[in-house]
């Protein structure tokens, strides 16, 4: 596996929908902010420091006490690699579409299976980041801690006894932590229960946004809910209370489901087999319509009406159906009609056949 | 054949589909408005009067002479049905609405092909119509007239050497005829050509209005064009009129159409395919949804998009759908959700797979 695997292959770790709670929690996310105390702050850098720090963080992910542990985890330079290439990673959010806005010696590590993530150069020197399938903050936590205290074997980290570790925005100052889930909602939006549920996460420290989508909306039923503050608690703090908020929003949803399955189940049939029917046939689909469709095609295998299709086949299309990683498939521009079109023939070719009609 | 495989029966001689420019034309209909010069007209009858009518009728369609000719012809009074079959004969245009509205002494005859249908004590005592696939104005004429012909051996009609043929209404008074087709318009309405259409013919003495559908809307682009005056003009100038207004909207529904599929392909085959695709897997439709995704399909095989379709399968799809075969279907009276989830049932095992995916 290399780089170059990462980005033609729309299935990653996260994708394989087995982890816990995957009825509702499609991943779980944790983000370390880190910088090298001898650099100053990647905004202030010059080339030649950004250079330093770069093959810094290539050094040190290949010493054989981080890959005797961690596995094998690939250095790419961004300037090695295509506009395409480099938003696929973005479309994965293995990079932020901040760092791919500049090449100049900004760089990624990952891990073949993509549950591990650090974008060098970006806002800090270093974001660590690791991502698994369901709801398993501290699993991820325990995989990100662990590479932090291996990475910082050589690397030494700009730390303040009094204020933690320091990053560029102040916001990220302290744990430099940022820990999240991905939530797939269907329910409580359909039920009109979303606005309350995300006022009441937001009470508790908590922010929630939508995954895909502009401003409030939530392309797709996705949700990201995540730490606001990196201050004031430990880390083991912020991963319990963002599982312990995560496991009440899912028993909510899943109340909701059940709920709906019993009051309603000839409307959600209806709703999850015309989506099912639109992905078989559609000529043409934009990427909020496809996102929309796969969450009703979600909602149906989490709710037991659909047969015969997996959760990885359904976080693929999520994958294959985003633009950059169809124009990749495509090996040339596309132009936005062609991009539909090219999007709906995937989505036939992927899309398994179901028992039932 | 009788009345109860009529009622029972979704296909009719019109549907066949394979009549002159079936590509647009889905049938051609004259009607005949008549009355016996012994009686007052159905408004000012007495009971007696009626009953003394529906058996001069009864008696005039058995006579050797005529069935003969035209084959023997069912004499149905409407009290003997229940009002679930007369909805039937209704929703297949054997019968108007005004029609089933009263029982008493009212009747029906009908030819096991469905092409002919007799009102008895509608509007008028007698109201004979004809009905023939595709675009047929002579033969639809000639039959009507033939009949006319044998039931005036026995009958006499009211009828004024001055005025013609005696009406109800003054506004059928002359020829009593009233001729029309049924055209599907997708290209027209698509294009929105259709409003500048409609005015077109209106200037030609003709009448457009939605076959389905309330006010101005045509649900299906389903429309009807017939004609507005009854005198004037002989029953051959009339026929000839509307025949040759239709051929004109044939061709330019066909222009427009492969204009369409020059510029437009992609469009159109997304939009016939997802009606496929919807019709193929919906839990639920109503009944205009249903017409509206009967006519993207039925565009879809006018135009090549769909191979394994013929027309009989959607025509039959379109009688299917309405509300009372749908409780005729299911043998007991359904409520609006019943009938939403049986009608895409009915669909779904209808409509036959295509070839293409």
């Amino acid at each position: 596996m290399s780089i170059r695997d990462t980005v033609f292959n729309a299935r990653s770790k996260w994708m394989e929908g087995t982890g816990p709670e995957c009825d509702v929690v499609i991943s779980s996310r944790v983000r370390l902010a880190r910088n090298i105390s001898e650099y100053p702050f990647p905004h202030f850098m010059s080339e030649e420091q950004a250079e330093q720090v770069a093959n810094a963080v290539r050094l040190a992910v290949s010493q054989k006490e981080l890959t005797g542990v961690i596995g094998q985890l690939e250095f790419v330079d961004l300037s090695e690699l295509t506009q395409t290439e480099r938003q696929i990673l973005m479309e994965k959010h293995l990079v932020s579409l901040q760092h791919i806005e500049s090449i100049v010696h900004r760089a990624v590590v990952i891990a073949p299976d993509e549950s591990i993530s650090i974008m060098v150069n970006e806002e800090d020197h270093l974001r660590i980041q690791c991502l698994l399938p369901g709801l398993q903050m501290e699993e991820t936590w325990g995989l990100a801690d662990s590479i932090d205290d291996l990475l910082e074997q050589t690397l030494s980290y700009s730390f303040c006894e009094k204020r933690g570790y320091l990053t560029s925005c102040p916001t990220n100052v302290g744990t430099g932590l940022r820990a999240s889930v991905m939530l797939h909602l269907p329910g409580l939006v359909m039920t009109k229960q979303v606005v309350k549920i995300v006022h009441a996460i937001s009470q508790l420290g908590l922010a929630v946004r939508g995954y895909y989508g502009e401003g409030t909306e939530a392309y797709g039923n996705l949700f990201q809910v995540s730490n606001q503050v990196t201050m004031g608690q430990n880390e083991e703090e912020i991963i319990k209370n963002l599982q312990d908020v995560t496991k009440q929003v899912v028993s909510r949803e899943r109340s909701t489901r059940e709920g709906l399955l019993k009051d309603n189940r000839l409307f959600l049939e209806n709703k999850v087999y015309r989506a099912y029917g639109t992905m078989k046939f559609a000529r043409m689909m934009n990427s909020r319509e496809a996102l929309q469709l796969i969450s009703d095609i979600r909602m149906g295998v989490e709710m037991g009406i659909l047969e015969g299709l997996n959760y990885d086949k359904i976080n693929e299309l999520i994958i294959l159906t985003r633009p950059a990683f169809l124009v990749k498939r495509a090996g040339r521009d596309l132009s936005e009609q062609e991009r539909d079109s090219f999007r709906a023939e995937i989505i036939r070719q992927t899309l398994p056949d179901t028992k039932t009609n």
